[in-house]
């Protein structure tokens, strides 16, 4: 190895879109763990919208501020162990950020045991599997043949948030960004319908593919696209709320939606917020079930692997604009 | 008794503030019950905030439309029964509306074993109590030591919210509409403490009163202060989604509040609409245990009784306005 390491800094927050000019790359020594520490490599590095969303203030992780080394999650390999319980060669999870290399305490790794492909613990066993498996069934509480629908369904989690939703026997109707998009959804993943807000008006086509109503909704994008699902809300509706990449990559957020809180009154409508982590105590169920789907054929794992750190910044920008289909991650070393 | 039955219409719908001008008052004559039926007089008329958000549009329930006797839960009293299941002199609960007389079908009836004062049943024992108790142990789900605050504090619901929150160890603040209902809730009720929200700017207020941040929040009246209250929420915080009285008198409803579906996100919160009847099955524990309270010295109850039903719109209207402190009702006869 070359005994330098590769930063990614954020070096202004954005006051709107983001774009390049917010990143620099440096290259600086590879940090030394000290005893008890761990000096880890970054195989993969996990890009999420969410990563815009810790540019605009405090989240459920403190605000980032610039200057620093982009933050991100990322899959590590252990190449220098100072304590006992990790070794070279063993795989962790840990939020390293845009580096290539970074020195970690133990409580801020996870060993990792692999099972399938690395980048399979960035999207299926990871995150983005984990967000849509325990957010649908955890605050959405599908029943069989209720109507389910999903936003950024083409997205890392939204395109698992479906294909569980039709496991569990709902209808269900994606919402994403092109035609492309939607033909896989429908063509690939067996979603009953897909919805293109670019060119579609999003309402009607609530109303044509969702006959009955709409029990349950997995909201990655908050904005107008939740607005017109609240209408269509069936009694006792249940919206996990995930996300709201829609008002993620701009410097004025738009304001709520309409029809909050008297839409909720009148429908009696839960609307839940969550984050992965407050169910991991469930992690190893929930990763063996979806291992059964796997091997069972019944869920499909679609990863957008993107070479090298230095791509990281394009990617994101690329990601926050819909460019993706399925995990989008970078493949570092 | 006269053989007349005093009426009052909704003779159009309100495009803004309701006024007297939209209603107008008829005789009519005293209906008849057929084989089946049942003819009774209306003792009590709520009054309640919903009544005006029905003429906005299809609720829980279908919208009114101008030129039918306006809408109303009733307390009254069996006069001439064609059903075995009714005797002359029952109590019954109804919807008979805004007028002295009506024939109902037995499914529409539910007999009321009268306990305390008539009034009880439609404060206490009645909707505003049962709104109380339900939406905030269903709904809130309060631990105590959480801070819980509500808004309407001095309203039908809200101030048994506040009192039932007391019971269960909260610290309880209130918002509402006038020095003197805030000097009640705090003097008079226990409340911890109680906002002006027309003289205080509520979100200052909130950051003085709820050191701690804010667990539980039943919220009577979306738009500003729901969005006020938000910001300040803590993680795994409980919204109780009960009304939205702030969008209810105007032809121009507010956008939802900012923050919806961030901050839902960010603070895992939970927002959870309902409407009492839903909760029926447990209405008799949930009566037992308000009694038992009442009993005790725990909980008090005030009723703000107005006679004649000729008055009712301007009670009505005064209502909207925040004129009432506790249950507002109407006293026929």
């Amino acid at each position: 190895m070359s005994n330098m390491n590769t930063q990614i800094l954020i070096t202004e927050l954005p006051k709107d879109k983001l774009s390049e000019s917010h990143f620099a790359a440096r290259e600086v020594a590879i940090p030394k763990p000290s005893d008890g520490e761990v000096l880890v490599k970054t195989r993969y590095l996990s890009l999420d919208a969410a990563n815009r969303a810790w540019m605009q203030g405090a989240t459920y992780k403190a605000a980032l501020e610039s200057g620093e080394v982009m933050q991100g999650g990322t899959l590590s390999e252990v190449v220098e162990s100072k304590h006992a319980d990790f070794s070279t060669g063993d795989i962790v999870e840990s939020s390293s950020g845009w580096q290539q290399y970074a020195v970690h305490k133990p409580n801020e790794l996870g060993k990792i045991a692999v099972r399938g492909t690395l980048p399979n613990h960035l999207s299926v066993f990871g995150v983005s599997g984990l967000t849509a498996y325990f957010g649908l069934l955890k605050c959405g509480r599908p029943v069989e043949g209720e109507t389910l629908v999903v936003s950024a369904a083409a997205g890392a989690a939204g395109n698992f948030v479906g294909q569980i939703g039709k496991i569990k026997g709902c209808r269900v109707v994606g919402i994403a960004g092109s035609d492309e998009k939607c033909a896989w959804l429908t063509g690939e993943l067996g979603f009953d319908a897909a919805i293109n807000y670019k060119t579609t008006n999003v309402a009607k086509g609530l109303a044509e593919h969702c006959p009955n109503g709409i029990d349950v909704y997995f909201d990655n994008v908050g904005g107008d696209i939740l607005e017109a699902v609240l209408f269509q809300m069936n009694l006792n509706g249940r919206i996990a709320c995930c996300g709201a990449v829609s008002q993620y990559d701009t410097g004025t957020p738009q304001p709520g939606p309409r029809g909050v809180p008297g839409l909720i009154v009148v429908k009696r409508l839960t609307l839940q917020g969550f984050i992965v982590s407050d169910y991991y105590a469930e992690r190893q169920q929930a990763t063996d079930e979806m291992a059964q789907w796997l091997s069972e054929g019944k869920l499909k794992v679609t990863e957008d692997i993107i070479e090298g750190i230095e791509n990281a910044p394009n990617a994101l920008i690329g990601l926050l604009n819909g460019e993706n289909t399925g995990k989008r991650m970078i493949h570092v070393s």
